[in-house]
């Protein structure tokens, strides 16, 4: 059985770094990842440069992105301007996030829930209508920095809604890594019984260590794509606590293990850990990181070709 | 519902380790962890310190454990010997270890299968007669570093074997963290339809990541019972491949978040994270530690206190 990866490393991954990257170096990594296997990437946002300086030329960058016809490749907007911008430089996918608490939104985006929703569904419903494909983040689903515990009720209402307005998929995803198995659970039951399984994805960080637990539980629920970030690369600059996306080599191995296809081989991911350490001038790599060197090593020495 | 932390950092732990502690040193990792409240310890082994050099002593520790009423305490035997030694110095536990495979064995201790197999029933009947409790490691009951995967029906054999002789509790040992959810639930299915749930432990590496995964697997297979090394200290010495036991505080973490009783605050944990550190002269920290580390900072800003 297939399961997806969304490697969302040149998006969400790169945005929190203190450094920026030239439209070159982000088509670099983005080049890397393609040539090791994926075959979705959110390679960048259409927002203000001024106030995202990390995303600057993300027009420009697409215009550059290689296997175009093979690659699913999303663009995250903030607004209805992101969004045209996003046609315009010719995304395949168009991300809008919706974080599911009032607080979250007033800090994070300076607008009030109500104000994000129909912001949200006034993009979905546009791209249903213009036959682009929008996909629903719902932030902050498990817990809010400034809220608490959210309660998983609120979060299928919100899937259904979105669904409803014309969401390709909805996307559920732990902001700030406050989930654990049991909530991924009871969050899942709820939101499946609203929305069913098919159109979900999930987007774990494994600031406490509990990603990978996570994702088990998720498949385990039928969620068949996830979110990483090549290396762990990235965060979230406006959560406090929010630390580590869920590294890429670590989800392909966990699945693959499992028997799952990924269509990735994960040692093939760690030239492309080297890469964005290389780039961002920090230090990366998940929890499986120092193994899959060392079998990379060996596979190497022995003369073993393992694809890419 | 309750689950048991068994810490086996002074054992499994520091017996890998380049730097050989002091009797001393290993009493003040060991008060330090019961004072943080860990009620179950493996706490040294009763070998020739000529193999095992970091072990030597063990019985002048045992003479002066903490809290001898309140927590139990195992000692690691390799043959009858051990077994005296470690009843002499009044251990609460004596663990045996039977590595499932032919190659295991002979690598590992230079005894063929039937040979080890002899050597911890012999053990276990003798503690059964004599009212010590025995406990049996079945090490690289997923895969061998020389033979491969491990069919779960071969470990299944060995369980009820040494369920029958008399063990205490049966421990399934993840020797080179190379087990995934779903071999964890293919082995436990196996082994639980023989020996059932409640005799069962399970001992996991972090290597390729997956420990979090793999306990709530075991968890949801009603695994009650789990070992783990402050701070991840330690590896095998003897198999290719194995670093790193899973963090006694990402386990901690883990199991409380999912709303399991430990007894233990994980915010405690992390000075004897720093102690072991600086005990070892070597990093250490599981995948949760800085994010704990940061809690641990608030709270004590906020003058919480928060046990210990």
């Amino acid at each position: 059985m297939k399961i997806r990866i969304n490697e969302v490393g040149p998006r969400d991954g790169l945005q929190s770094q203190g450094k920026t990257l030239s439209v070159e170096s982000r088509l670099s990594l983005i080049q890397a990842l393609v040539k090791a296997g994926l075959k979705s990437v959110e390679a960048g946002s259409f927002v203000s440069p001024k106030a995202v300086p990390q995303m600057a030329g993300t027009d420009d960058l697409f215009a550059l992105l290689p296997e175009r016809n093979a690659v699913r490749y999303a663009g995250l907007v903030p607004n209805m301007k992101g969004y045209e911008l996003a046609v315009a430089a010719g995304a395949n996918v168009v991300n809008v996030v919706l974080s599911v608490t009032e607080t979250m939104n007033q800090k994070n985006i300076c607008m009030s829930l109500p104000q994000t929703v129909e912001v949200c569904t006034a993009i979905i419903e546009r791209g249903r209508r213009e036959g682009v494909e929008v996909q629903a983040y719902l932030a902050v689903a498990f817990e809010c920095p400034f809220e608490g515990l959210v309660e998983p009720a609120v979060v299928a209402r919100f899937a259904k809604l979105v669904k409803q307005a014309g969401a390709s998929r909805v996307i559920i995803a732990d902001t700030i890594g406050a989930a654990n198995p049991e909530h991924v659970r009871r969050l899942l039951d709820a939101v499946i019984s609203e929305v069913g399984s098919d159109i979900l994805s999930c987007h774990f960080h494994d600031t406490r260590g509990m990603a990978l637990a996570n994702i088990t539980a998720a498949v385990d629920r039928g969620v068949r794509e996830f979110d990483s970030s090549i290396g762990g690369l990235g965060g979230c600059p406006f959560s406090p606590g929010a630390t580590g996306n869920v590294a890429t080599e670590d989800v392909v191995l966990l699945l693959n293990s499992m028997g799952y296809g990924t269509g990735i081989n994960p040692l093939d991911l760690i030239p492309v850990v080297s890469l964005a350490e290389q780039l961002t001038g920090v230090s990366l790599g998940g929890k499986s990181f120092r193994w899959l060197s060392q079998q990379s090593s060996k596979a190497s020495a022995a003369g073993t070709p393992h694809g890419g």
